[in-house]
């Protein structure tokens, strides 16, 4: 055993008995160099091993400190919601209405955005973005606008797969097709293994958007319960597949929207096999991916395909550069399906936002940037923990996701999230009422929160006056 | 009568009456000055009425020259294109592999790319664009990724607005959406009007994009003949709309590619008013708008649209920044259906790339550029025009458009377009063949040049090799 594993291993010790409490500072540098009689570097590189196990973390200028969960700090845990299991008949999809109410709710920039899906672009380095911005469309070659309109940016292709291959997922380039942003990206998959009418498997709750483009390409829907925790119902996926025609399956397996699942490792080997049996393709939306608070990031579903089945989806509108409408899909068997769909499509996603990214990818210190978000995520999902302990009733049950920046929130029964939604809405707090996440409108005591916001005293009084509605309904 | 308009005048008659011929150099503002004892000012104003009247040109750092026609320099006139006027059947629309081996082999930067759609992005102001896209993503509120997804930059939509308002076009903003270039407007808008296996009425020859949009949408297709120099055919449509239950028109109304027709005024008038008594919505493609080589801009049939059932199209990927992908559709009656459907299909257009587009149209000289890029487009035209009276067979027929970078040729009747494609390609040099305009392939013996490739020795060459294929074919 190395001196510096030794050294990490009495920390970890400190940690699991107690001794270092969550939140607690551990030893500076200096001080535990000239007290232990070690090297800095021997203690640096005992506190980079600690933080990739995930029992301590960086602050920017201010050293390393235990992690904490959230349970241990608000004083009070948390019930995860239920999911109600249940074999799901297919639905002509309609949200539509619904979800441009939420959606128009978020532009003014004076309500509270607890209803957005986006976090608040302050978390991003736009600044060192335009710089990227700058210089990459100042050296960009003219000609690229017609010779590398399809399948992308080469650059920024290459930067993608080097990213997945530092991951452990060898992608040939061949597979990967930028797109302006990820909802183009599932818009072409889904267009390329469906016709309208076809039916899909989708997650119960789903992103609303995923219900759009559903319902734009005039697909039914068939809704497999989604584990708050461990992502969707292989078993009932298990017996929709058998039981209906599925032509494809589209799913968050990360830190899905809304409940903030993230499916293990295993079960997403399973999802993948199961899937293959039935040789249906599975959309695997993996936007979240980089805001993983543990010490890895998940492997994707992706990462088991062996057949080219997957359509991996990513996008860096949540991690780094929202407004750029930059993403891309993997999508094995079918990538020159999509890369033609997408060519009658629009052509190519904006080549100077492209170019910036590879940029950006290539110098601007990405991985920096993304311990940061996720440092700042976690600290926010520990803030709205604490303030729903604080003002919710007490029958509130609430996800505890390992990362991205939603919690998802079922109400005490009597509780119609619509009204709340409304009635929110009148004092400046924007949410996102349950129903607009089911094509068969469950959820009506369920709410998405999200805490993407960079938290302060007036999000604090928004969950307290968010607080007071809701328990005011329960009350009546 | 001022005195400056009396010496325009004077100059105006000399050029009437053929004492300064096409192309001669007009006298220089000091030499008239003092000739004529007017002031130079004076010389200006009236130099830039003739410009205005289209009777006069100014080149870059040489002076103001006779405006001169194609025709009358190569020194050969050219018979037009002759249109087969016929009424069409519907029929389902499949081109997409002609069209991607078209577009594959422009690729190639090593290629003669007169069959490319794009101009040569070496005529757009990219150093200062790329100015304006620092500047303007340095500036830009975060916050507006959010709240300005949909419709789009509101600055942007000003611009955009302000230059429908000079044109004599009063748009409310409300009308304007943004979009990932005018492929994406077009697939909008196409969305928003039909139903899979509704009938569309296109445009023969149409723009293969046109096609491959449908062939997406399960659209199909009646084609109406469109006259080189006039457009689409009125009486046909008439016809047509009487016995199909068209659903709606799309419609290339100045420059169309692939013809360079221009549909006059009085036509465009005539058109707007058919399709309103039959209630079918206007698809207008204008991206060509800004093109015009005549003084004047043409207007585009949406200035007749007093209905909301003109969706009007436009891009700055012909005209500023190709590769920014940014366009946008004065969409009517239908402007909220789209934008819902834009946000259903990619959220938005990239931020930073609209905030660019906003700030060169406000700062950047667009204008001075256009201008600039009329003239270059109108002498490429020329040198093309020359080079086909000198290497091409005596039959051959062009048409002469007053606008856009597009010439349509028809060859010989013998002469098979794609085996020149396949040979002129295995030479290094790309040409668009007739069939890819057409769902029924028609326009077998003509192809699509264009001309919008900065002119060196290089492309007379290309011209001779075209020139001498065409002729091996012909004597076969």
């Amino acid at each position: 055993m190395k001196r510096y594993e030794q050294y990490a291993d009495n920390i970890a010790e400190l940690i699991r008995t107690g001794v270092l409490a969550p939140g607690q500072r551990v030893p500076s540098v200096r001080y535990a160099s000239q007290t232990h009689g070690i090297s800095p570097s021997t203690v640096f590189q005992a506190y980079y091993l600690l933080e990739r196990r995930g029992l301590i973390r960086a602050r920017p200028r201010s050293g390393y400190f235990v992690n904490a969960k959230a349970l241990d700090q608000s004083g009070r845990s948390f019930s995860e919601p239920l999911t109600a299991p249940q074999v799901g008949e297919s639905t002509e999809v309609d949200v539509s209405e619904l979800v441009f109410s939420v959606l128009g709710s978020i532009k003014d920039p004076n309500t509270v955005p607890f209803g957005s899906a986006f976090p608040s672009p302050m978390l991003f380095p736009m600044q060192r973005l335009s710089r990227s911005l700058a210089s990459a469309s100042r050296d960009m070659d003219p000609r690229m606008v017609v010779t590398d309109m399809s399948p992308g940016h080469p650059q920024l292709r290459r930067q993608i797969a080097l990213r997945y291959m530092v991951g452990g997922l060898i992608l040939p380039m061949e597979e990967l097709l930028i797109t302006n942003g990820a909802l183009e990206a599932l818009n072409l998959c889904l267009q390329a293994v469906t016709q309208p009418g076809d039916l899909v498997a989708i997650e119960a709750p789903a992103f609303y958007a995923c219900l759009q483009v559903l319902e734009r390409l005039k697909l039914k829907a068939v809704e497999i319960p989604v584990h708050p925790r461990d992502g969707i119902d292989l078993d009932i996926l298990a017996q929709t597949l058998q039981r209906h025609p599925i032509k494809a399956c589209w799913c968050m397996t990360s830190f899905q929207n809304p409940t903030g699942a993230l499916v293990p490792e295993a079960r997403k080997r399973s999802l993948v096999e199961l899937l293959r049996e039935h040789q249906v393709p599975l959309i695997e939306d993996d936007v979240y991916a980089e805001l993983y608070y543990g010490p890895h990031a998940p492997k994707p579903a992706k990462a088991f395909d062996t057949e080219g089945l997957v359509l991996h989806c990513g996008s860096f509108a949540k991690s780094l550069a929202p407004g750029y409408r930059i993403g891309w899909v993997a999508a094995g068997r079918y990538a020159q399906k999509i890369e033609r769909l997408k060519l009658m499509t629009s052509l190519c996603a904006s080549m100077p936002a492209q170019a910036a990214i590879a940029d950006y990818l290539q110098h601007g210190g990405y991985d920096r940037h993304l311990r940061k978000l996720r440092y700042a995520l976690e600290d926010q999902q520990r803030a709205m923990l604490g303030a729903i302990a604080r003002y919710f009733p007490g029958q509130t049950r609430v996800s505890q996701p390992e990362g991205g920046y939603f919690l998802w929130l079922e109400l005490p029964e009597q509780v119609d999230s619509l009204q709340v939604f409304k009635t929110a809405l009148a004092q400046g707090i924007s949410i996102a009422p349950g129903p607009i996440f089911s094509p068969t409108r469950r959820f009506g005591h369920c709410i998405r929160l999200n805490y993407g916001g960079i938290w302060n005293d007036a999000s604090d009084k928004a969950m307290q006056t968010l607080g007071r509605i809701i328990h005011s309904m329960v009350t009546n």
